[in-house]
């Protein structure tokens, strides 16, 4: 077993994947990281694509030129169908996978909680395939309204529906506002854009639920200041794809339905068999094991991890510090050394809402407007994974900022 | 009919389309600009999007942006079914437009010769999606070929044959020998690169027939220098996916035939019912109008101009050049004035083979390396429409100069 390096298998090559297998660079080991798609996609500005801001190349960046300096490690294309425990590897559809060491970090996908008409007529966000659809959709809604002359049917081809008052909802929100108030009213001189509306529902009594209320208060009047109409303590009930059903009886005629409203755990979680917490996570120990299986770390999206009693939330940088720690902890593993508990450290965080809008916290110092935006790029720009992609990204926000312009408006059919 | 303007209707927004409706801009006219896609593409550079080079958005333009300023013309998104000669309307997937003059531009599609297996298994190469669809494949194809154990699978995999060699074909050739050798390579250390085959096949006995012999000859030794087979004389009579057989009898196994060996019309050229040259392009006179319809003009890759008994290629200078003749020749219609015969001007032409090699004609001084390759880069840069994608694209490509980097190579699914 000495001279046999350890076989650790990462699945997923989101934040958490990317940095578990950085983690590993330097250590003995062999790393497979196994994604089904073969770039590392910038989630949180996949907004930003749906809404003509940004060309998804922009925001991708190849897993295999992430690792092409890190000799240890090696990349498969592959559909993980799914894990077996008991076999210590991955049943793929592209053969099977053996580990000694994996670490599950296959995050997470939209949450419709069973509502089945909105899962198959509104649109997800979570891909880039689901974000090009709604750039494409959006952009087709007006070369329709623009040739319709019935004015009801014109009025619901106008009306856009986002469902979900957290980050996603509220920078999409507010960039659709954006890309139909500073871009659009320019294309469609002949179209009356009193009609257009833009909704943001949320089914709590607050925007970013994750914020201090003031930062709540302050998102919501500047959403409403750009023309965004902001319902709280609104749920969605049924979609057909052409009217919006409200929980409370509210009917509203709308062809657009994008929905933030929630994530779940992937279905690969399902296949562990292991216990669950909410959005279907693995519950996992403070080591960030499974309770039955050692060699097996779950961290991100897919894992469930308490602190006081309440699951830490799905964002990025919970992922991005367990998997710091998971690598950590396979070293301490194979040299037979204790584990480290993971312990997580809020740093803060930030939404934009648009144009010199954002709001933030750090620590418990809450700030908003111009600075807050400023950061909100910054932060952005940063963690962006490749020199082009950043300068390209930079680029296109200059070209916004000054032109008050969306370059991206285009309909590339499936 | 003096007070109520004449509406020129404009089928096509590629090179020749737009170019028509600017030359019409400060006429006393009213311009529709019809076309099924919303974005102006800059087909010069599809092949670039083929081999992971530029990103689609980099090189498409949204026509209503092309127009925003000029306020005699509009756009409508529109699928044109057929021309009604008689009725003097378009009939469209949205609906019948009427015209008093008629600029068609329809463009172009692969042509194929009737092979129905090349058009169901082979990739052309005249659409963004078609593009997108030939990328994804050529980086699937490395990738199963990495996982690969059956050696003549994993050899047919990884030998891409490129039909046709005119100028598309060529830069094609080049662009995809160049991605495998400077950038490929060092995703797929593991993969033995002896391999890979890229061949170039043309019919005739030498390439870019445009061109004169001694640049044919240039452009051959660099492709070989650049390891891409070079066949002449060499014709496909069929290809189901797996094996490409040639005339001759040879059959070479592989998964991927990019076919760039043919343009003909587009199919509403036959929906008029005139007389129609080679390549199904419409018999137009020399004012470029329909020999028995006045107010018809038709132009570009849909036009087959005669030039001492041979028609003018189906290149863009053709169809912009024509583009203003036609405009100024409708004007003229209206003032009841003579019309103008069109005449062409050939300005030269400049073909890529890869990095820092290129050759070129303008008039009958004939180049080729780094100078022309310099001026092909400069050229192109300057004809693309709108200053960000200029920007973006010269970026790119400076990025892919100093880095021997593709960036985009990204399996982005349908």
């Amino acid at each position: 077993m000495e001279e046999k390096k350890a076989r650790v298998v990462i699945v997923g090559a989101g934040f958490a994947g990317l940095k578990a297998a950085q983690s590993l660079a330097k250590e003995p080991v062999e790393v497979t990281v196994v994604d089904r798609r073969n770039y590392h996609l910038f989630q949180p500005l996949l907004y930003q694509v749906a809404t003509s801001g940004l060309a998804p190349e922009e925001i991708s960046y190849p897993v295999r030129a992430v690792f092409r300096k890190q000799k240890n490690t090696r990349f498969r294309l592959a559909e993980v169908e799914r894990v077996d425990l008991a076999g210590k590897c991955l049943v793929t559809n592209a053969g099977i996978i053996e580990y000694d060491y994996l670490i599950l970090a296959a995050g997470g996908e939209t949450n419709y909680f069973g509502m089945e008409s909105v899962a198959k007529n509104g649109f997800g966000l979570k891909d880039v395939d689901e974000a090009i659809h709604i750039r494409n959709h959006i952009l087709r809604m007006f070369e329709m309204a623009a040739q319709e002359k019935d004015p009801d049917i014109q009025r619901a081809m106008l009306t856009f529906m986002v469902v979900g008052g957290g980050p996603t909802g509220v920078e999409c929100a507010g960039a659709l506002s954006e890309l139909i108030r500073l871009v659009l009213t320019k294309d469609y001189p002949q179209l009356n854009f009193n009609k257009v509306r833009v909704l943001l529902l949320e089914a709590a009594d607050r925007l970013l639920a994750g914020m201090p209320p003031e930062l709540s208060d302050i998102t919501a009047k500047t959403l409403w200041n750009r023309q965004v109409e902001v319902r709280l303590d609104a749920a969605v009930s049924d979609f057909d794809g052409q009217r919006v059903v409200l929980k409370g009886g509210e009917i509203i005629p709308s062809r657009t339905l994008i929905w933030a409203a929630g994530v779940k755990a992937s279905r690969l979680v399902d296949t562990l068999g292991v216990k669950q917490g909410s959005a279907r996570r693995a519950v996992v120990m403070a080591t960030l094991q499974l309770p039955e299986q050692p060699e097996v770390f779950v961290i991100g999206d897919a894992a469930c991890f308490d602190v006081d009693g309440r699951p830490l939330p799905m964002i990025a940088p919970v992922g991005i510090q367990q998997a710091a720690v998971a690598a950590q902890n396979i070293t301490a593993l194979i040299q037979g050394k204790p584990l480290k508990n993971f312990v997580y450290h809020d740093k803060g965080s930030l939404a934009t809402i648009g144009r010199k809008a954002a709001v933030g916290r750090i620590g418990k110092w809450k700030f908003s407007g111009f600075f807050a935006w400023i950061l909100w790029l910054f932060v952005h720009l940063i963690l962006l994974v490749g020199f082009r992609n950043r300068l390209l990204v930079l680029i296109n926000w200059a070209w916004e900022y000054i032109s008050y312009d969306r370059a991206v408006r285009l309909i590339i059919p499936k």
